[in-house]
């Protein structure tokens, strides 16, 4: 089989993340397939064909990128962040098990790339400086019960929390509920940090605490990091504060 | 205060994973600090000094470029992988919180990079294509206790382990140790990846299961990833293993 794909994280939305092993796959592509903002970030070469498809389409969208390297094509399924958190990787995987025995013969390369949680923390500091945990808010495809039981031992076990996919039209209460939760496990002081669209023209990032983090202040294109007891902030005169998560945690209890 | 202090990720080891964004910060530095082996990686530039120190020197390192830059200088402090993952961001953080209150003054950027677990992870398929948690082993700065209480915690929730720092010539049977932890929580058909080295000339990726993993197979460059009861493994004819995390954790009881 002569096809190839490769799954590709374009980071978090400016060029200047893109590494150059993406550039370069991106550029050896016969045809890109990906969700149409995704798409629209990748530069037009001659030659190349483009296939758009829904943000919620990624079993079909994995599927058909599979099938047309099947054919004989090098095509390249873009996905924004990492292909590896919570996006494609992930999807090109479970499409290939569930396919035809002949797609387990393809060449299927994943090409990494910053994702959210590591461009949100470094515009604030270091909040994810020492042990942590990334979970998708999303109830799509797991029970809320298992999203509270994760909150809960992540937590209490003293991991400093990055949160993906905390809202959308359809999941509109689960963040709040996510806060809740977590205000009775951990101090009002603790740090909140929502990241939203870093890289991008309409970029907001703001440092809040858990008693005063407001779900409403969250989109679809936020990522919040939820601090730990080893999670501290410095004050900056002129600057915004910094927020990290201190290296030590001799006489954490959490 | 005219200096500026940058926190670079240099991604896994390749060049190939060095982001445009880190490239120019790299190359606009008046001086470069760092580990001696992710100095090495950096091109030299006339003009530019550099400051190479030892590997358990991190925190007279982030202070050494803090003091460089607050002298007027425009500092640029290298970082393997992601500098916010295990590494030198929150040292930086916890010397400018620790140092003259005119460091605060400073204008301080983190450029971000591609962390070892996710190099890794592409290397194999998706294994943290569902939610996961990332845990340092060492116990040089927290009590062994605390890290079997989060590999406790996580391995019950059904988190994807990441497990950093996992040996060394100091810490000898931390591995070991968490091995046997996880056996007692876990299948022992669990797949478990060993990442070493990934993008340099030495690179070596294994996939195992917990009952057969050897702690002895890892060293001081090695990550590894211990999958969930939603992590699943893809043999293909004549390729690698794909190794992968399913999305959907319908019905998933841990």
């Amino acid at each position: 089989m002569s096809g190839h794909l490769a799954v590709i994280g374009l980071g978090p939305g400016d060029a200047g993340y893109v590494t150059p092993q993406a550039q370069a796959a991106l550029a050896a592509a016969d045809a890109l397939y990906g969700y149409g903002p995704y798409l629209d970030r990748v530069p037009v070469r001659d030659g190349q064909s483009r296939h758009a498809s829904d943000n919620r389409e990624e079993g079909a969208r994995a599927a058909a990128a599979l099938a047309h390297a099947a054919a004989g094509a090098g095509v390249a399924l873009v996905s924004g962040g990492d292909p590896g958190v919570f996006a494609m990787a992930a999807a090109v995987c479970e499409e290939l098990a569930a396919g035809p025995p002949d797609w387990r013969s393809l060449d299927v390369t994943i090409v990494p790339g910053v994702t959210a949680m590591l461009a949100v923390a470094a515009r604030v500091g270091a909040p994810l400086g020492h042990d942590f945990c990334a979970l998708s808010l999303s109830d799509n495809l797991k029970p809320w019960d298992l999203v509270e039981r994760r909150l809960d031992a992540a937590a209490g076990a003293g991991f400093v929390i990055a949160l993906y996919n905390p809202i959308s039209r359809a999941r509109p209460w689960q963040l709040g509920r996510a806060f809740e939760l977590l205000r009775s496990l951990l101090p009002p002081s603790t740090p909140v940090v929502f990241g939203r669209a870093v890289g991008r023209a309409d970029e907001a990032v703001t440092v809040t605490t858990l008693a005063l983090a407001d779900p409403n202040a969250a989109d679809m294109s936020t990522l919040l990091i939820v601090g730990s007891h080893q999670t501290h902030v410095i004050a900056r005169p002129g600057r915004p504060p910094l927020v990290y998560t201190s290296r030590s945690a001799q006489g954490v209890n959490a």
